[in-house]
C-alpha cells in the first residue's frame, strides 16, 4: 500500500477524492497541482499510518525508503537540496487530518535550515537578517513541537532570551536585530532546549525530517486536539497526514507577499472576491498583527496581474470544489503560489445566500443546497445579535441556554418584570433559578438571566419555548435579593440597571449594546421552500399562546404540536383560582373552581385554533403535580391563606402534605386525570366548546386531544372515555360536530414497552422524549448537572441526552413504540414534542425511526425543517462553517 | 352443547373433571353421586351460561325446556312434584363457580314453597311451625335475593315485623310462634317486597324457579364477589353455576341433624376427623347460635352408625381427591346425606403437615407436596405469631407491612431506641416516618410502627429486611414527638407504655399479648428439602450484617445476594465520619475520613464472609445520594457544625446545595463512585482486605462486587478498573490472590435494553427490579402511594408492582437484558436483589425468565425456596387455604 504520495510539477499521486489517506490539506494541494494551479511542490504522507505510529511509537521502516525517494524527486523538481550548503531544500512539514480541525496541530517550517545552510538562504535573499530570523523561528518551533519544550510559567526561556536582546539592542521586531545578534539568539535557543529537555537540536536536516514527522503525528493527540475531537464528534481514529511541502516566502522584496483570500464574502455571503494581503511578509508577520494588512481589492493598484490570476484560479477552484474557497497564497518575486485551499467557514447568512446563489449558478442542485447549511446555525438568523466585532464589556459567561441578545434593564422578581414589562420598558429578569410562579415575568422581559440550573433548567426550557433570549447557571453572579443587586467578579449591577444579554455565547454584557436586528431574507425563504420539498417529517411547534402559535406559523409550523394547558395555569388572575381548586377539601370546591377556570381555559384555546386556522392542535392536559402551583415561602403561604379563608397552619400542613419526595415520578400527568377526573372533564369541556365557537365562525378547527404520562393502556381507556363522553355532550349541546384526535404521549419506558395495547385505543403517539430519557436514563434533569458534565468530558455519554437524543437506551425504546404501536394500527399518527424535536442529529433519528411529524418550539422550526430535509436527502454532505 | 347436567340415583352427567362447567361445589356433586356417596339428587346449570346472560339479560331459549326435563327426572327419581299439593319438590338453589369463592354470591333455599305446598310439608313432617317457618325464610330470602330488597336503614322491613311479632308473642326464635303467626308473617312479608320493589312474590314454583337462577347469576357480579375476585386474581368472565337440588332436613326430629366434618384438623394438621354437629337442626341454625354443637367426638355415643359412615365417606373422599376434605351433611330421619364437600381451608401448619403426610400415606408424590402449601402461608410459620382466638383491644389498623407479632414499650425515637434496646429492654419505635437515620434505632427495636408510608416505605423495607415486625402507615395514630405520645382513635399512648404490634395483619394492640412462639418444625424441614431437590433457581437473601447473614443461612440461602454497604455507614460512631468525608472541601479531606473508614467496613465485612463460610456474597457499592446521610434539622446541623469545625451557615447552605429535586434519579449509584473515585477505592480495599483475612484463617470466601445504577457500559467499565486495580494491590501487598466476581445491578431501562455491551466487562448481572420499576413505570415508591390504591382498585393496575413485578413492562426489560445479556456472555450469572425475589409470582417469572437466582431478605428464604420449587415444578395446582 503506498503511504507517500507526491505532488508537483503538475501532477499527482493524489487527488481531492483522497481525502481519508492525504487529510483535507493534502488531498487538496494534490488536486490543485492536477489543475495546473500553481502549488509548490511537495509529498503526503498518508494518515493511515497517524493511528499505528501513536500506538507503536515508531514509524513504518519502509516508510524511510519512500521518503528518501520523495525526497530526491522535490530535489529534482525544485533544484534544490536538502542540507545543500548552495541551494538548500527548505520545507514545511504540516498536519492535515481527513476532517477540518483547524489550528489543532503543530506545523513545523523552514525545516532544513541548519548552520551552514541558513548562509546559503542569506546570500541567496541577499537578506541575512531574514535566513537567521528563519533560522531563529525554526529552531524555537522544532523545540517547542518536537521536544515538547513549554513555558513553565508565563514567560519561556527562548522568549525570555529574545526579549531581553531586543531590550539591549532597542529593537521591537526580532527582523529588526542584526544577523549576528540573530545567529548568536539561535545558538542560545539550542542551548535552552538541551538546557530544559536534555536533546540536541539536530544540525541534520533529514534527522530534523524525521523529528518533525513524528512530532505532528503525536500532534494528533494534544488535549486541545482530544478536546475539539470529542466536541465535533470525530473519531479518535482517524488520525493525521503529514504534508512536506517546499517553502516559498514572501519576504523576497516588494515584488513578494502573502495573504488569504474568500472566493466570496464569508460574512454577508456577496459573490466578491474577500480577503487581504501584505506585500514582503511572510504568513506570520499577518499573524503577528504588526502590520496591517490591505484588502485584497487594494491589489489591483500594485500587482492587476496577480489579482487577476487570483480571481481565475479561485473562480476555477469554486467550480470545481463545488463551494467557497477559502485560499492561502503566497508571491515570491512576482510568482503567485496557492498554498492551500479549504472549504470556507462562513457566517449564517453567507452560509443560506451561497447556498441559494450557487443553485442559480448551476453549481449546486436544490438538494445539495439544502445539504449544504448546518440546521443549528439558522437559529442565528432568526434572533437579534451582537456584531462580533464590537467591543463589550463582559461581566460574565454563563450557558447560552436560549438563544438571541437582547438589552434591558435589571428586575429581581416577576411580578415587578411582569408590571414594567407590561409597560413597554425592556427588562431582563435576574433569578437565582426560576420557577414556573416566575412564568409571567419571563413572559414580559426582553430576556432571562439565572445563577443557577443548566441548559434544560425551567429557565433555559420554558425561554427556548417562548423565544426568550437565555443565560442560565451563571455561576460568577451572586443574586443578593433582599438589596435587590447581583454581585459578578467584583461588581455590583443594581435594579434598574442597563445590561445586555447574549444568549447565543452566554455572555452577560454591562450596559446597553446596539445589536443587529435578525435578517432571515429572501435567500433564507427560497432555501426553506427547498427543505420543505425534500423533507418527509412534518414540522410542529410547542406553543402555549395565541402569540407562540402566530410566530410559529411565521416560521412554517404546520401545527401545534404540543400546547401545555399548565401553562396557561400560572398567569395571573388564574394561579389563584388554580390553588383554590387544589386545595378544595371535597369535589364539589374542585368543581366550583373549575368552573371558573373553564371560560378562561376556552378564552386561551379559542385564541389558538384561531390563530392555527385549520392547522391540527395538539392539546396535552394537565400535567405537573398539583403542588407545583402551590406557594412555597411562609409569606405566600400566608397570603394565599386569607385569600381562600382557610387557617395558615392548616394550608401550609396541607401543601407540606402535597410535597413528594420526587415529583418527576409522583402523582402528575393522568394520574391527576383518574384521581380527579373532574379537571380531565373541565379541559375537554373547554377544548370542545372553543372548537364549536371557532367552528361557528367558519374557521377550520383540528384538535388533538392528548393524555400524558401514560404507562398502562388502562389509564387511556380511562381517560378516553372522560374525553369521549365530554365531546358528545359539548356536541350535544352546540348541535354541531368537530373532528377530532384522542392520542397520548409515549414518555415512560412501559408505555413504549406496551404501546401495542395502548394504540387498541390511541389515534395517535406523541413521544415525550424529555421524561422518556429522565426516565430511560434515571437521570434528573433538574440534579443531572452534579456530574453530567464529567460524563460528557470522561466520555462515558457522548452528548447531553436531554439535548441529542440517547439512540442506543432512549431510541432502542422509541423504536419499539413505533414498531408495537403500528403492529396495532398500521396507519397510527406518530410525533415527537420532547426537546430533541428541535435537534438536527436527533430529528435524522427521528426521520429514520418512521415518525410522521416533530414539534419543536417556534424559533426551531425552521431547523427542524431545514434538518428534516437533509435527513430525508442523506447523502447531504457536512461541510465546515462558522 | 349440554348445560344442564343432571345427578341422581348413583349417576351423574358430570364429573369432578367438569369444574369449568360445573363449578367446584357442582362438580364435586356429580363426582360425589358417581362414587355412590349420598347426595340428594339435583342438576346444574353450566356457568358457562353466566356471562352471556350479564351481557344480554336474558336466559337461552333452549334452556327452558332442558331444565324442564331436569326437574321431570328430579320429581321422579324424588316421587316427588314441583307444586305439587301432596308430595312437593323442594329444592335449594345455589351459585357456585369454577373458583372457590365461599359465601360471596347468593343461595335460596326451599323454594318450591306456596300456600298450597306449605301444607303437604305441614303434614308431611306432621311439624306445621317447622314447614311455615321454611316458607318464611324462602320468601324473605326471595325478596332479598330475586328483587334486590334490601335494607334501608339497620333493620329491614321485613325483619321489622318479624321482631314486632315476637315482641308480641313472647318468643325469642321465630320457630318458637305458632303456624297462624307464622303464616301470617308470610302474607306481611309479601307485602312488603310489594311495597318496596313492586313484585309480586310469585306463587308458582316453576316461576320461583326461573327467578332464582337469574339471581344467582346475577350475583356474580355483587360489590363483594367482584372484590373478592380481584383480591384473588380471579378473572371476571369466569362465571357462576347454578345448582338445584332437592331439600333434605336435619330437623325432623332427633334422628336428623346437620354437620360440618373436615378430614383432618384445619389448624394442626393432625389426620383425626374434626368438625361439630347439632341434632334436629338445620344449618342454619348453626349459624344463628342460639344453640351450640357438639364436637364430631360426640357423635359415637347418639349415632355411632352415622359416624362410621362419615370416617369412612371421608376417607374415600379423601383418597379420591388428594386432600383435606371440607364435607357438610344433613342426617334426615337416619339416613346420611352429604351435601359439599370441597378441599379444606387450613392453616399454614396444617397445609405443611397434610402434604408431607399425605406423602408418607402414598397419597401424594414429593412434587405433589411441594405445589400444595402456599409459599406466602409459610412466613407464619418463622414469626411469633398471636392466638386468633384471643380477645385483644385493638387500638388500631394499620399495613401490614413486616410480619410477625412483637411486644414492647413504646419509645419515639431512634437513639432511646437504640440505647434500651441494648440493654435488653424490648421496645418499639413508634415514629411519623422513618429515614435511613432511624437505622440503629430499628434494628434495637422488637417492632416498628409507623403513622405514614406504604408497603414499601422505608420503615417497612428495612423492616422486612431485617425481620422486625412493621406496621406502617397507621394513619390512625398521631404521633406528637414534642409531648412523647400518640393519640389514635381518641386514645392516649405514653412512652414506656406496653404495646403490641401485629405485622402480619396490621394490627396495633394495647397492653402487652402473650405470643405464640414460631415453630416451623420436622414436617417444615422435610417439605424444604423436597422443595430444594426440585427447584432449579438458587435463593440467596439479602443481608447487611453478620447475624442477618447467620439468619438467613439458618433458613436455607445459599449465599447474600445483596449487602447494601451503605446500611453500615449509618450505625453510630460510622455516621460522623460518613458526613465528614461528605463535607470534606477536597479530595486530601475526603480521603482522610474514607481512612478512617475503612477498617470498620473491613471488620463489618470480615464478619459476613465469616458467617456466609464460602457462599458467594455480593457487595454493592455505596448507593444512596450523600445528602441522604446529612442531619436534616437546625439543631443536628448545629452538632455536626460543631463537631467538624466548620461555620452552621456554611453547612446549612452546603446540605441545602447538595438537595436534589428527584434524588431517585439523581446523584447516586455509581455516579458516585465515578465523580469521587476515592469512595470505590476504600470499599474494594475493605472488601479485599477482609477476604484475604478470612481466607488467611483457612475459611473459604467468594466476594462478588456489584456496581450500582449503571445506565451505560462505560460507567460499568469505569468502576471496573478502578475496583481491578484496587484489589491487585491488596493482593500484591498481602501475597494471596482471592477468586472474586465484578459485576453490576441492572436496574435502569437503559442497562437493560444496553445489556449486550455491558456484558462485556461485567461478570454478573443482579436485577434491581426495585429501582427498575420505579424508572420503568415512572412511579416514585415514596409518593405512589397517593393514587396506587385508587389504580389497584380500578383495576388499572392487578397488582402492586413493587410487590408483583410487572410482566408486561418490568418483566419485558427483564428479559430482554437477559437475552443480550447471554448473546455476549451465555455463561453470565444473573440474578435479581429487588423486594420481588421474594414474591411467589414473581419468583415463577424469574424461573421463567432463565435466572440463576434470586435474593431477598432472610426471612421470605423458605417462601423463595418453596415457590421456587413450584415455579420448576409448574403444574403444581392452585389449592385454596386459610
Amino acid at each position: 500500500m503506498q503511504t507517500v504520495f507526491f505532488f508537483g510539477n503538475g501532477q499527482a499521486d493524489g487527488s481531492a477524492q483522497m481525502k481519508d489517506v492525504l487529510g483535507g490539506k493534502g488531498a487538496n494541494l494534490h488536486e490543485m497541482t492536477r489543475l495546473g494551479i500553481p502549488v509548490p511542490p511537495g509529498f503526503t504522507i498518508s494518515a493511515t499510518l497517524c493511528s499505528p505510529y501513536l500506538r507503536e511509537r515508531r514509524l513504518p521502516d519502509d516508510l524511510r525508503s519512500d521518503v528518501t525517494t520523495a525526497v530526491a524527486q522535490l530535489e529534482s523538481v525544485t533544484g534544490r537540496d536538502l542540507g545543500g550548503a548552495e541551494a538548500p531544500l527548505l520545507v514545511s512539514v504540516r498536519s492535515g487530518a481527513p476532517v477540518s480541525m483547524p489550528g489543532m496541530m503543530d506545523t513545523i517550517l523552514n525545516l532544513g535550515l541548519n548552520d551552514t545552510t541558513v548562509e546559503a538562504l542569506a546570500a541567496q535573499s541577499a537578506n541575512p537578517a531574514f535566513a537567521y530570523d528563519s533560522y531563529r523561528r525554526f529552531a524555537q518551533m522544532y523545540g517547542e513541537v518536537v521536544f515538547g519544550l513549554t513555558a513553565a510559567n508565563e514567560e519561556s526561556p527562548i522568549e525570555h532570551a529574545t526579549e531581553e536582546l531586543k531590550r539591549l539592542r532597542g529593537v521591537e521586531r526580532e527582523i529588526d536585530l542584526d544577523p549576528a545578534d540573530l545567529a548568536e539568539l539561535v545558538q542560545t535557543i539550542k542551548r535552552v532546549i538541551h538546557d530544559e529537555t536534555g536533546k540536541v537540536f539536530p544540525d541534520d536536516p533529514w534527522e530534523q525530517l524525521w523529528g518533525a514527522v513524528e512530532a505532528v503525528f503525536r500532534s494528533w493527540n494534544t488535549k486541545r486536539a482530544m478536546a475539539y475531537r470529542r466536541a465535533h464528534h470525530i473519531g479518535d481514529a482517524v488520525g493525521t497526514a503529514v504534508n512536506v511541502v517546499a517553502m516559498v516566502y514572501g519576504n523576497m522584496g516588494e515584488d513578494s507577499g502573502t495573504g488569504v483570500v474568500f472566493t466570496r464574502n464569508p460574512s454577508t455571503g456577496e459573490p466578491t472576491l474577500f480577503g487581504e494581503f501584505l506585500p514582503n511578509a511572510q504568513g506570520e508577520d499577518v499573524v503577528a498583527g504588526t502590520r496591517t494588512p490591505e484588502p485584497i481589492s487594494a491589489m489591483t493598484k500594485i500587482w492587476p496581474g496577480i489579482e487577476g490570476q487570483l480571481r481565475e484560479m479561485g473562480r476555477m477552484l469554486e467550480r470545481h470544489f463545488r463551494d467557497v474557497q477559502d485560499i492561502e497564497f503566497t508571491v515570491e518575486r512576482g510568482k503567485l503560489y496557492l498554498l492551500q485551499t479549504r472549504g470556507a467557514k462562513r457566517s449564517a447568512q453567507a452560509a443560506v445566500r451561497v447556498a441559494v446563489d450557487m443553485v442559480a449558478e448551476a453549481l449546486l442542485s436544490e438538494q445539495d443546497a439544502v445539504g449544504r447549511v448546518d440546521p443549528d446555525q439558522l437559529e442565528r438568523l432568526l434572533h437579534p445579535t451582537i456584531d462580533p466585532d464590537l467591543e463589550v464589556d463582559v461581566l460574565a459567561t454563563g450557558l447560552p441556554a436560549s438563544p438571541g441578545a437582547a438589552v434591558g434593564r435589571v428586575v429581581f422578581d416577576a411580578d415587578t418584570a411582569a408590571e414594567r414589562g407590561a409597560d413597554g420598558e425592556p427588562v431582563i429578569l435576574v433569578r437565582r433559578e426560576t420557577n414556573p410562579d416566575d412564568f409571567h415575568g419571563m413572559l414580559a422581559a426582553e430576556a432571562i438571566l439565572t445563577e443557577r440550573g443548566g441548559m434544560t433548567s425551567h429557565a433555559a426550557v420554558v425561554a427556548r419555548g417562548i423565544g426568550k433570549a437565555c443565560v442560565a447557571g451563571c455561576k460568577e453572579v451572586h443574586v443578593d435579593e433582599a438589596h435587590r443587586r447581583f454581585e459578578v467578579n467584583g461588581r455590583m449591577v443594581a435594579e434598574d440597571d442597563w445590561i445586555t444579554i447574549d444568549g447565543s455565547s452566554g455572555r452577560v454584557i454591562a450596559g446597553s449594546v446596539t445589536l443587529t436586528a435578525p435578517a432571515p431574507g429572501e435567500h433564507f425563504e427560497q432555501l426553506m421552500q427547498w427543505a420543505d420539498k425534500f423533507r418527509m417529517l412534518r414540522v410542529r411547534a410547542n406553543a402555549d399562546t395565541p402569540a407562540d402559535a402566530a410566530r410559529a406559523v411565521e416560521f412554517g409550523a404546520e401545527g401545534i404540536g404540543l400546547c401545555r394547558t399548565e401553562h396557561m395555569f400560572f398567569e395571573e388572575g388564574r394561579i389563584e383560582i388554580v390553588r383554590e381548586m387544589i386545595v378544595a377539601k371535597n369535589l364539589a370546591g374542585r368543581r366550583k373552581a373549575l368552573g371558573r377556570l373553564l371560560p378562561i381555559q376556552r378564552g386561551d384555546f379559542v385564541g389558538l385554533f384561531r390563530a392555527m386556522d385549520g392547522r391540527p392542535v395538539t392539546i396535552r392536559l394537565l400535567d405537573p403535580p398539583l403542588h407545583e402551583f402551590l406557594p412555597k415561602t411562609d409569606e405566600e403561604i400566608k397570603r394565599l391563606a386569607d385569600t381562600i379563608g382557610v387557617g395558615f397552619e392548616e394550608l401550609r400542613n396541607f401543601i407540606s402534605v402535597l410535597t413528594e419526595v420526587n415529583p418527576m415520578l409522583g402523582h402528575r400527568g393522568c394520574r391527576l386525570g383518574i384521581t380527579f377526573p373532574e379537571i380531565t372533564e373541565m379541559q375537554a369541556e373547554a377544548i370542545f366548546e372553543a372548537a364549536c365557537d371557532v367552528a361557528d365562525d367558519g374557521i377550520e378547527v383540528m384538535p388533538e386531544v392528548m393524555v400524558p404520562l401514560v404507562g398502562f393502556a388502562e389509564e387511556f381507556d380511562r381517560q378516553a372515555s372522560v374525553v369521549r363522553a365530554t365531546a358528545e355532550q359539548v356536541f350535544a349541546r352546540r348541535g354541531r360536530h368537530v373532528e377530532y384526535l384522542l392520542g397520548t404521549m409515549i414518555e415512560l419506558p412501559r408505555a413504549a414497552l406496551t404501546a401495542d395495547k395502548i394504540a387498541e385505543t390511541a389515534e395517535f403517539f406523541s413521544f415525550g422524549t424529555n421524561d422518556l430519557t429522565q426516565t430511560t436514563l434515571g437521570l434528573s434533569r433538574d440534579d443531572a448537572g452534579r456530574f453530567l458534565p464529567a460524563y460528557v468530558e470522561f466520555g462515558i455519554i457522548p452528548d447531553n441526552p436531554f439535548q441529542t437524543i440517547d439512540r442506543d437506551g432512549v431510541g432502542a425504546l422509541v423504536e419499539t413504540g413505533i414498531r408495537l404501536g403500528r403492529e396495532t394500527n398500521p396507519k397510527l399518527k406518530i410525533g415527537i414534542c420532547g426537546e430533541h424535536g428541535g435537534d438536527p442529529r436527533s430529528i435524522r433519528f427521528f426521520h429514520e425511526a418512521g415518525m410522521n411529524y416533530v414539534s419543536c418550539s417556534p424559533f426551531r422550526v425552521p431547523i427542524a425543517r431545514l434538518a428534516a430535509a437533509q435527513a430525508a436527502l442523506k447523502d447531504a454532505p457536512a461541510v465546515s462553517q462558522v
